[in-house]
């Protein structure tokens, strides 16, 4: 509930954004009628949209009788929306419009362990690069979304004790970005963000979760439509719940039998590398089952398995429609999928698992990077990120 | 978002009914510069609410100069809102304002399996009895929220496939009031009520698991400050989560090893009579607890131990603020208390941990019938809860 003028302010403008938006009412006598507002209260609002670049007006619609309404909409291909997606040795950046269509993307190898300065100056110069290949300009951009392969407080978008990521702890990524961009940047968790680009592509799911097998196991969850990141931006850190049979096995949090040191990708390539076998790293446990490596496609079916018992728990707590599997050991999906579906069918409630969908990831390595924009889009609108949109154009 | 006129015509009800609940605007006037909406907009508005009793104007306000406001309220005195929490063997009621103000409450001893025309109409003996002993007509009831023992989808208010609760399998609970009281029902499982109940009284609190541990086990879920329900109603269902090391042991639903039945009331109960005691229920367990009985309280701990492990886990992957344990055995806390603290600060990461608390319930055996009353109300002033109230009135 909005409790400052400010707020209320805000609440006002983002509501009328939102209409436009979602095509509910698209001409001012529309939006009067829609909010009950007064004709010069809508054109006010109306009006700033259009000035700070959020909305446009058409030329007249074609009518029968009477003077022709002009038609608003998002300033969809005036106004850009970035998505970026940094994972521990890549960098995605897409450009898409307000509206959600891709311009284009690039993806370039880094080493997250460079530090954010580096990084981040990296991701300006790929911004550059990508606006200029496109005829676009910079100043068209009006918010970046960014999903960071560690835990994020979304509220600030400060990195916060990440397990990978040396030098980042406790950046505000924000801050790289407001002397150069004028507009809202979002920051989360990378697999929060594949998780919503998954929720926002399937447009009947309302309950997901997004299980990341790579390198690591994460989780991201959508909760009613809304990303669930938990009372202190933990939610869906899986990697370390415990499984039953496994306590010879030492994870690297200091706990024992943790999914992650059993079932991840290092976990696989470890296992192979003690059978003799070249297995350094997820992607080779990929490799080794595409050749028809039967240890490994072994190793990968129990992965599936142990994942499954995890997963069968959260179905049976969360309820979700949908369980999205995504990461790189996902490419092994007939391997991986089978089991991890074998376990949660046995194992959780049939109340729960009746209209369960579990099924590989639609978006595969744009996952991230659209999550990442539609994220960014969604929060522009909204109330807090309009406010932080007028305020950085202020500056 | 609001499609419909309709739909934008209870929304904008509702707006205005919460901005004066929330003690944000209290005037007409008020309320016009908090809205922007026109003068005649707000006038229309205000007046169906207080002619259908959810507003009440007061006597002018002092003021220095002018004409002097009246000021809004909602109408706490005169709107009632009930609570009822339906047990296996208990039917509690708790009379309330609007505003959350406990007037009056009762319980009684049933047995649910008696049949829902049975129970309803045992519950809507007691509103009268309830309403007439404290003076307050049943005219005045403005929306009724009620907890049952079994799954219900929340929509319709209807009971689905509960394990206990004979003969009341697809029953649609509202219906029984539709002719006698024209006002919302709001249905839902106990646990759900109670772990609400808890939200609303612990201000703080944003993500909120209750755990409850009576004869069964069974959790509520609030996520950001609403009730999680999950995909089909069966969210939280925990009580058939899977245990390491308990494949002997073999539970009702069909599986082996589910939390339920290794650590439920009825569990410990059948664990004790194998051990020669006096044990037929959860009560008994607490009763051999409290005069000492070692072996009772030895498997009061070992089943601290066994919840601790299944709440590890939840911990992990939803990150709440606060775990309530509530349910007769809860009776016991230092004893459960303790070692289901014990196994989630050792196993859930730091990071979730942090700032939880793991607390017994503070509103006991209210829990679920304040839970009922306070989200009766808040559906009340919802756009759903003013459209089927206005509905109702109509007819």
């Amino acid at each position: 509930m909005a409790n400052s003028a400010e707020e209320r302010r805000l609440a006002g403008l983002s509501e009328l954004a939102c209409l436009v938006a979602d095509g509910v009412a698209t001409t001012r006598s529309a939006l009067i009628a829609a909010t009950g507002l007064s004709r010069s209260a809508v054109a006010q609002r109306v009006d700033l949209l259009i000035e700070r670049g959020l909305l446009v007006e058409s030329e007249p619609l074609a009518t029968d009788r009477g003077r022709p309404p002009y038609s608003l909409d998002l300033a969809s291909d005036e106004a850009l929306v970035l998505g970026v997606d940094l994972g521990a040795t890549h960098s995605r950046i897409a450009l898409t419009t307000l509206g959600g269509r891709v311009l284009a993307d690039e993806a370039r190898e880094i080493d997250i362990n460079a530090g954010p300065e580096r990084i981040l100056g990296g991701v300006a110069e790929q911004i550059a690069k990508l606006c200029e290949a496109n005829g676009r300009a910079p100043e068209s951009l009006r918010a970046i979304g960014i999903g960071v392969p560690g835990p994020v407080e979304a509220e600030s978008g400060t990195v916060v004790r990440p397990p990978i990521m040396q030098g980042w702890d406790g950046y505000r990524v924000p801050a790289f970005f407001e002397g150069r961009y004028p507009v809202p940047v979002l920051v989360d968790n990378d697999v929060n963000m594949m998780a919503f680009g998954e929720y926002v592509h399937r447009r009947e799911s309302e309950h997901l979760l997004f299980v990341k097998v790579g390198t690591g196991i994460g989780c991201g969850i959508v909760a009613g439509g809304v990303l669930h990141r938990g009372a202190s931006g933990a939610a869906g850190d899986i990697g370390h719940i415990g499984l039953p049979g496994h306590d010879d096995v030492l994870c690297h949090c200091g706990n024992v039998g943790c999914v992650e040191a059993v079932a991840s990708g290092s976990a696989l390539a470890a296992a192979l590398r003690a059978e003799g076998l070249d297995a350094r790293r997820a992607g080779d446990v990929v490799r080794l089952v595409s050749e028809g490596h039967p240890v490994a496609r072994r190793q990968v079916r129990l992965a599936g398995r142990a994942i499954g018992e995890v997963l069968a728990a959260l179905v049976s707590f969360h309820n979700p429609d949908t369980i999205v599997v995504g990461g790189v050991l996902a490419q092994l999906h007939e391997d991986l999928l089978a089991d991890i579906r074998g376990v949660i069918y046995r194992r959780a409630l049939p109340l729960a698992t009746r209209t369960l969908k579990i099924e590989n990831s639609m978006l595969g390595e744009q996952a991230g990077v659209l999550g990442s924009a539609r994220l960014a889009s969604r929060h522009l609108l909204s109330p807090r990120g309009i406010g932080a949109f007028l305020e950085a154009r202020r500056r």
